[in-house]
């Protein structure tokens, strides 16, 4: 009789080697995903020896990237596992590949979903590492995960007194320089090769923004100068938003209709106006959902009692805006930006002093998780990205431009600025300003998001090369160079939350906590839609007009 | 010229159309998973509501559960959106469905992933609606991303004390309990009809494991007597970790070669070694980070100064646990859970002040998020799945079984247990855990891991009901019920974490602190292991021959 107790297990080979595959499958996944968590902490523990030993000249965004590169090695040369043979390759007659698919198996309805397009050789061989590949993230997992949260706390941790005061010289530096230096960029785009027009636009928009993260942690930790952190860090965060909505008008660009030669005028009105809309959107939207928190912990004071609801209720309420933004072809990063603005104007205020503690410390580990991740996944790229373009030519030339750019964007504005300026811009400011002219995250994850041909992988190549170079030379330079330029290190920025009813001149006056600055962030929204949407037309028409006549590139 | 201006912008039609397909695919994602932020906006705003009037008969999970049925209804009946035109069938000469598929259109490579079968109609029509199918997460999101951090809070925020003086009673309750009510389930589940033996003794095990969330909320808040809520609170955790590893365990069983017939006797062996192996190697791993996690925050004693790298250390370290354990094939969940139980042991003691409040909170908010979630959508799963079906027969069957189990592991187990105990479990105490036995998370995403066939598709509908009749109906009827048993509440359990180094029996010696309660904590994990594989054992065995002998179902 015991012969029989087995047979009440009754999996079918083809059943049993399908969990099989699933379940391998799902333990390679956790074991790449573990890869990641594992540099972190890696980084994490480093981070804490420099730290405890005082050491400034490797950040910790750079450490992260050299990890990040080590893994790349070891995945690349070191450890090599062969394709699996899960793979079924289809020769089928579709013309377009569908975000969906379904499969007939005898029968039954698989789904299957696009993960994305797959280099092979030229003879259709099987030739990408199973590994490589698996490491390779999704590209819209940054822009949906991981930039939010930095973004938010870019918003969020913002010393608005300090931003109020120098917003000029920020909308400047961030408008008029971006328009300068990628226009520069768009030049030198022309070196790849044969590159289509758009390609020079797209490149020229991704690679001029800069980043807020390096830099500023440095800044912060040694407490220079609040005007000069003001102007780097509210450049670099309106840059950010610049970059995002130029390139993606690129990407999504169409004349109307088919005879679109003859409507020009009306084209350019439209896209200014599709611009202008999409920017002051998301400013918008943004600002509303920030507001309509503030107005619900408002009015239901008692919520304070419960830390954890107002915690949750602030946490899911600015993840909404990033959704709804999204939801409604807005950008969702913009909107996040000018949320946690508002929140921190509006709604930090009326929370519990738990709460206040709670969110900071969320959105700051959320900002660290993400920022790290990041740049270690920029260093893993390196090596494990499999069709890398080197163009040695092109490279040098992003690099000049990049730098020129630069110049032409600091030196030349922060002369007309001081100008007008009571509190002048001194040359040593120019020159860290210029020398911190960091690209990292927001860079990168633009020029990740579609590597689909030679000219894009071309540009995600030398993105790379210039992201980990300023990372770490000017990003490991800052420290020496505040000093050579006598910057003043250590001054003691006054607490902003402790006494923020009172945060502008100093008053604390209703009047200005309720109008004046609410004002001033509208105004400085507005402002900022209707500088990028002529930043967006001053981009298009001088490159257009140089490349035209220059005759140096491809005009489709 | 100016009417070759808008010629740079060249997106053929395949190109954009793709991008505009990628694009509004994309919008709604977003706006699905929008729906479900408001959701949970929606429940905070309510529980505080309900807090603030005192309103106890209605709790945060069930109010969960009614918010995601509304929406529910809606989508189903409200709104309809039809099926998108992007779907393309393939039929295609595969026998099996693989994990991924490469499609070859025109000489370029996609890769698609198997997102999962499709239920279609009869005559392969396209049936099912788009937007009630965007609405269904992939159940492995449970397992991966919502599930550790609940299962994490839990160990983490264990009443060591309480638990350890009533560790006995707790393993008890939580295996043979789990035996007794899961025989009676697989006799049950023979009501079905034609379902396999496997079906039922899956039916059972995942029908048996009771909830930690709901009853504890209620008695946390109230303060009901600590050692009821140790006994209840030890029991549904364990619970959950025994029905994870026996359902998986019978999914992935299978005989030993072809010959199996003549080597029952080594299977037995072998299923019960494997059975050993995993969760004595879940619960080592575990028990390994957390000892590894305390050493690392014990010799950077510097660390402390910065609180921001101790928190991300420790979220790392912990959540490591967990894809380590699945990247070994190891079962996930119960590690994170002793990988908690350590970190509260070892770990938060040397943290910082600040960091023991960051990483309580931060658990505190991603358990409460992750369990509102999983609530709201069971209640939005009850009208959105696709292929409910519901047996009257069956769910009758299933009620009968689920209470007739709960006595039957309850009142038996307790008048054994009071022969040995010092400290009786009173009548109204046993009264109280028969009616706190909520079906809840762990339930259902053990259930709707898989709905492939009928019999599956029956059980998930069913146990639905189950979680849904206990959360609303016990649930709600906690505070009532303990009032009528007259269970003492507003008992001031002693602050565990002040007093950490003197939990077992009150004295700071650091000979308890150090040999016993790690003894404790190491022998009760053996003492899991061991009890769970007899339960294995005994779960299999009587369920067999009940059925052999009964002749109730198939037996493949």
């Amino acid at each position: 009789k015991a012969a029989s107790v087995w047979v009440f297990f009754p999996v079918t080979g083809n059943t049993f080697s399908k969990i099989m595959m699933a379940e391998e499958s799902h333990r390679q996944d956790s074991a790449y995903l573990l890869i990641f968590i594992m540099l972190l902490t890696l980084t994490i523990l480093t981070i804490w020896l420099f730290k405890h030993r005082r050491f400034r000249f490797l950040h910790e965004t750079g450490l992260a990237m050299i990890y990040g590169l080590l893994v790349g090695v070891i995945l690349r040369f070191g450890i090599h596992v062969p394709q699996s043979t899960s793979d079924v390759v289809l020769e089928c007659a579709v013309n377009a590949s569908p975000a969906t698919l379904l499969v007939n198996v005898s029968g039954r309805f698989y789904e299957y979903t696009l993960k994305g397009e797959v280099s092979r050789g030229k003879d259709h061989q099987v030739q990408d590492d199973e590994m490589l590949r698996k490491v390779t993230f999704d590209p819209e997992v940054f822009f949906n995960i991981l930039l939010p949260p930095i973004i938010f706390h870019a918003g969020y941790s913002l010393k608005r007194r300090h931003f109020f005061r120098n917003i000029g010289s920020i909308l400047t530096y961030a408008f008029m320089g971006t328009v300068i230096s990628s226009n520069l960029l768009v030049v030198v785009g022309q070196l790849g090769g044969d590159f289509f027009f758009t390609d020079c636009l797209f490149f020229g928009a991704i690679v001029s923004a800069t980043d807020p993260v390096t830099v500023l942690a440095i800044f912060n930790e040694l407490k220079v100068d609040v005007d000069l952190y003001a102007l780097l860090f509210g450049e670099s965060v309106l840059n950010d938003a610049v970059a995002i909505v130029l390139s993606s008008s690129i990407v999504a660009y169409q004349p109307t209709g088919d005879n679109s030669h003859s409507f020009e005028a009306m084209a350019v009105l439209k896209s200014f106006g599709i611009f202008l809309g999409v920017f002051s959107g998301s400013f918008a939207l943004g600002m509303a959902t920030g507001v309509m928190t503030a107005l619900i912990s408002f009015y239901f004071t008692k919520l304070r009692d419960f830390p954890l609801l107002e915690t949750g209720l602030f946490f899911l309420m600015s993840w909404s805006t990033f959704l709804l933004a999204e939801a409604c072809g807005m950008t969702g990063v913009v909107a996040v930006l000018f949320c946690g603005m508002t929140q921190a104007h509006y709604t930090y205020n009326n929370l519990s002093r738990d709460s206040q503690d709670r969110t900071k410390q969320l959105f700051e580990l959320l900002n660290f998780l993400a920022e790290n991740f990041i740049f270690s996944y920029m260093g893993l790229t390196l090596f494990s990205f499999q069709s890398h373009v080197f163009n040695p030519m092109f490279i040098i030339g992003a690099f000049l431009a990049v730098f020129l750019g630069r110049a032409a964007n600091i030196y030349p504005l922060s002369f007309l600025l001081n100008l007008g300026r009571r509190n002048k811009i001194g040359m040593n400011f120019q020159h860290v300003m210029m020398f911190a002219g960091l690209r990292g995250a927001m860079t990168f994850a633009l020029s990740i998001r579609d590597t689909a041909t030679y000219a894009r992988q071309m540009m995600f190549s030398t993105t790379l090369l210039i992201v980990f170079f300023t990372v770490w030379i000017c990003g490991g330079g800052t420290t020496p160079m505040l000093s050579f330029m006598s910057i003043p290190v250590g001054v003691d920025s006054d607490q902003e939350h402790s006494d923020s009813c009172s945060f502008l001149f100093r008053t604390s006056d209703w009047f200005f906590q309720n109008v004046t600055e609410p004002l001033f962030i509208t105004a400085s929204g507005l402002l900022l839609s209707v500088f990028t949407s002529f930043a967006h037309i001053m981009f298009f028409f001088p490159s257009f007009f140089l490349t035209k006549y220059l005759k140096l590139s491809q005009i489709e």
